[in-house]
């Protein structure tokens, strides 16, 4: 007898009902000045989510726009560490909460609400949505033509709960080449699909290395969206990303491949 | 004025009071026959800890002892594949979870529990959390020396879920040299700190390449646990891996390093 303790998600049903239509109201009123909000997600960590969501702020900064990057991964966060921003987010008198900003870049991240960026955020869902939610509800964006959400892993809460509060332009999903990558982009392309959001490309992390090439391409093609472009595994990548430099301020073959992409996924 | 949104869990507080100690009892008593539970687990994703634990259970079923696999990744299972298993779980009469078995490893995932492996399987916590209390409480796991638990990357539902329910032997960090990487596996070796589960040891994986080598050891240091090894980045696992092949039946120098890493963590 087959279990039936999970539901597949995919398939011709509807869209289903947002439970928390009052929350998305509230969103939708405090990013009311926020031309187009873009999340970046796979269902895998590790491909580079973070370091893309980053460079693609400061790379759309570059270019002469207003961006917000909001990092939604709250209980290990890294945005801040990439960004090389460490201080603490403030309240203002009207207590919403003020990003920090760096690189030309207005950001928030959960690394700049603890003391200590070692210790653990051991939270549940339910604190998650929260502390999510007033991110997105009660932070002072002001005008941007970006916020860039850098989305966690898997396909449970915090992906969601972005799926659900915020009126997204759409996604875009980040992969490494190998085959066991390119099954949680799947999910990924396909948990966008169920809600109703908007894919607007994929790209290829890590690429060409131990990790094989090619697998983005593919998925794209799977989903008839639009294959953005790959980016290489190099080292200095890593370098500054570990000083908390975005690559692209310092190598300008990278800020042209963000350019490309920017280009193909939002022109 | 600080923001009060979240609270650091370091620090010298005691141990909080478990607030599922029912389930824990029957957890407790369905695996009366397990001698030891181990959890592979990281902050972050990507590091390599499904391959890790599917290696590390093969590992030790080839040592000759009986062994079982669960994955805790429930929203993007990936250990079924890893084991080149694609096969449905299935009920038996008493209406209990039966596991599965490859390589002589007794195992489960949700990747067994859904018809399409590319479908999302979107869920929120409370959901995961009656998954994996199901997988651990109603299944027949029967008599094993080691009960390996592959645990999702952050510090959320699912990883606190499996310290709040399993007796846990105690857990292996893995995590790649690099900084960025670090810090989410010292929020690892904080977070079992908090909750009073052993750290067996530290194991860097995708050592020696473009992500820097040696982080592993200094994060083990500082925690004052064993440093139990590194595994090189090679492109041999990647395509066994691909292949649902554990790369340990293929590759003997591999083996001897899982061996040496089971004898250090377990000895």
């Amino acid at each position: 007898m087959p279990i039936p303790l999970v539901q597949s998600n995919s398939g011709p049903s509807a869209q289903p009902a947002n439970p928390f239509a009052a929350q998305r109201a509230k969103v939708e009123k405090n990013l009311g000045n926020v031309k187009k909000a873009i999340a970046v997600h796979c269902g895998k960590g590790g491909v580079g989510k973070s370091t893309f969501a980053v460079n693609l702020a400061v790379a759309l900064s570059k270019g002469g726009k207003k961006v917000g990057l909001l990092d939604a991964d709250v209980d290990c966060p890294s945005c801040h560490a990439l960004m090389g921003m460490r201080g603490r987010a403030l309240l203002d008198d009207e207590q919403r909460i003020v990003p920090l900003s760096a690189h030309n870049v207005k950001f928030l991240s959960a690394g700049n609400m603890v003391d200590d960026a070692n210790s653990a955020n051991i939270m549940r869902g339910p604190i998650m949505f929260k502390l999510i939610s007033d991110m997105l509800s009660n932070a002072a964006w002001g005008g941007l033509d970006y916020l860039v959400i850098d989305l966690p892993p898997g396909t449970g809460d915090n992906p969601l709960t972005i799926m659900q509060l915020v009126p997204l332009h759409g996604i875009i999903i980040v992969t490494q080449p190998q085959e066991i990558c390119l099954t949680d982009a799947k999910k990924s392309a396909n948990m966008a699909k169920r809600m109703g959001v908007k894919v607007l490309g994929v790209v290829e992390n890590m690429s060409g290395s131990v990790f094989s090439a090619g697998g983005g391409e593919r998925v794209a093609g799977l989903f008839e969206v639009p294959f953005l472009g790959s980016i290489p595994l190099q080292s200095n990548i890593r370098k500054f990303s570990d000083k908390g430099i975005p690559a692209v301020l310092e190598d300008g073959k990278l800020l042209e491949r963000f350019r490309s992409i920017i280009k193909s996924a939002l022109a």
